[in-house]
């Protein structure tokens, strides 16, 4: 008898209907022998819908009153839930994140866990009852509800798995499982039966949209085995884990792509100690988010630095960096949105130096101008225009052969 | 400075523009130097909504599940009603029931208020923010959501009201008051100045449908003033107040009706003492609501027992009775959907006793058969046929000549 976590994800309980068909999973589960705990995000599209109604209403959205408002949509999922397994015999009850024991602290729409306490959880399951959490919640020291940001239920789902001394953590979602890359883009884009934690934290750092990021990085921290799984065709998906030095590693496992970049290049700066850092410092101090930063060494004392941050932050970091540059010198400060990210993931390439080379051939063959490169040991990213970057994928995932099989280190 | 309760129905903040409507009257009544306390229902219809998507997930709705379920309702509107607030610079503050200190019994879906700590509103009245409060909802002592049942929005409110010791409680809503009859049957129904709490009792328990029966008594037993208006007109309506015995009493106020009903006729029991007991104790366990009973004494030994109870309740109670009357012995047991009842009420009804007597001359005049009479000290009732009851409350109304005005005590 094994104690499992399933989480499902909005598309998988978007209708009467679907909320069925997985009660109906959870209780075939439960007749296996094991024990069920249950994380269910909100149907559908009603988060979005929550949100788009706040702007409706007002302008104003304080944080308090946000998380208030979009946490209504994992209870309504949670009790439905619940009266969908009991309507097939088996007691359930839902849980809000405050009821599971999720402390969090006090930042609304983005909160962080600080403790799982899950003694009732617990009781439930020793009553033979099956728990249904809503994900992405908890509760602040104020005792007010807590959102934890747009993802957060796979986080839920990782916490209590971890909290509980969980056998496994399955992610239910719309796709059989993670694949090599997206399958709208390249049509042979295969489900990768296993990946480690380190891979699947670079690829939804670098574009991949599911899992949230976050729940595979507290996964990896915390050795929480994440079984990817799709809630349609019940099918075995993508087994997460952590690397197994004796099990072959894969050279290159995926191509992820991101879309939403945007390129800032900050011409003629001193190439001097402390330049780089005024400029991230003052756009760290408004909360940009800047990915990837790029600066060569010069030969004459004078360099540029780029950098990239999402679509939305363009326009506040040109100026954040313009009112720098009127402070500290540059020649010019330029914003190119049309960017886009390209990255090659792979456990193996580690110990396997040909990559980078193959990426930058694969790319030049195809005529595609390389703007950014930034690596990491397992990744090789390039910021490329984004009008080729489905083309660049295309070609990447390809040259990698990552259609036939997983290409391992020798 | 006065301290109002204010509290909106669903056809009140149905959507965003009326949510900044109401946000903005909210706004309004703070600015004339009042302190508000909001008390908001789920938006339009959601509530039903809610009910009907847990039909269509399961035939199954254990009790807490449906509190979880129906009560994310009005945690999306006190959010989002918070939100329009701030918009207009006034800051708000979201309270559920449980926050908001309404603790209940264990009752799911009808759950009763054992006690009301309103100390977190108190002090968010003292910080100068104003409270919106979820209405309808509390907390078991096995800190559950319990959801105190429809209308119970006007529940919380009047309850707040007197844990506050507030100085009026508004109940806002989608007619411009309390009528004389329903106006889409009687066009000149006439919006009531003022009405005495037993007479609006009366008028609740005899079909009028706003506001909830339970929120009037309460009211009454705790002497809560209440002020029903529009949210959408915004003008005076209709002030709730105990009877004042140096005020002029109306005779007749209004004429209400009441299409939910039916009839079951048991006839030829032996008139002796204890029979009419044994039926109505046998529907009182089964927990069917009895309305009226009537009973004449005979002249041979032997009666009928008639009594209504709602068209939903009809094929049960005649099941029971029947099971009666095999034990204990009856002629016939029959029953009889089509029914309505018409009920004529005024406090000054007391010592005016032409009433029922007009009550009866006008319903012969029209040629509108009465089926069965019940009266009290404020009240009188006749049981008519269904397709009758409509004229049958124009005909009244205009008896008693209410679309003029108040006919009082001499």
């Amino acid at each position: 008898m094994a104690l499992l976590v399933q989480k499902f994800g909005g598309t998988s309980v978007a209708d009467a209907e679907r909320m069925r068909a997985v009660a109906d999973h959870v209780v075939r589960t439960v007749r296996r022998g094991n024990q069920v705990v249950v994380v269910i995000s909100a149907m559908g599209k009603e988060t979005d819908e929550l949100l788009r109604l706040a702007r409706e209403v007002s302008g104003t959205h304080p944080g308090r009153e946000m998380d208030m408002l979009v946490t209504a949509g994992e209870r309504k999922a949670t009790a439905l839930l619940c009266m969908a397994i009991a309507d097939l015999g088996v007691e359930a009850e839902s849980f809000t994140g405050s009821q599971a024991g999720f402390l969090t602290d006090s930042t609304h729409m983005n909160a962080k866990i600080t403790e799982v306490r899950p003694d009732r959880i617990r009781e439930a399951l020793a009553a033979g009852r099956v728990p249904v959490v809503g994900g992405a919640q908890g509760v602040s020291p104020e005792r007010n509800v807590t959102f934890l940001g747009r993802g957060g239920s796979d986080t839920t789902a990782v916490a209590i798995a971890h909290a509980l001394g969980a056998d496994s953590c399955e992610l239910y979602t719309d796709v059989s499982g993670v694949f090599t890359s997206d399958p709208r883009i390249v049509p042979d884009a295969r489900k990768m039966d296993h990946v480690s934690f380190d891979e699947l934290l670079e690829m939804t750092a670098n574009g991949c949209p599911k899992p949230a990021m976050r729940s595979v990085e507290f996964a990896r921290n915390h050795g929480v085995e994440l079984h990817v799984r799709s809630a349609f065709t019940w099918e075995a998906g993508t087994l997460v884990t952590k690397e197994d030095h004796d099990m072959e590693q894969a050279i290159v496992s995926a191509v992820v792509h991101d879309a939403d970049e945007a390129k800032v290049t900050i011409a003629g700066v001193a190439d001097r100690p402390g330049i780089a850092a005024k400029y991230c410092r003052a756009l760290a101090d408004a909360d940009i988010n800047v990915d990837l930063i790029v600066q060569n060494t010069s030969a004459d004392g004078v360099t540029d630095i780029s950098f990239t941050v999402p679509h939305g932050d363009l326009a506040r970091a040109i100026e954040i960096c313009q009112a720098q540059a009127a402070e500290i010198g540059a020649r010019s400060v330029t914003g190119e949105p049309a960017i886009a990210r390209v990255s090659v993931v792979g456990a193996g390439m580690k110990s396997h130096p040909g990559v980078a080379a193959t990426v930058f051939e694969t790319l030049a063959a195809n005529d595609i101008n390389i703007e950014m490169i930034a690596t990491s040991a397992i990744r090789v990213s390039c910021v490329v225009a984004e009008r080729e970057v489905e083309r660049a994928v295309v070609a990447l995932h390809d040259a990698f052969g990552l259609a036939d099989g997983p290409v391992y280190v020798d």
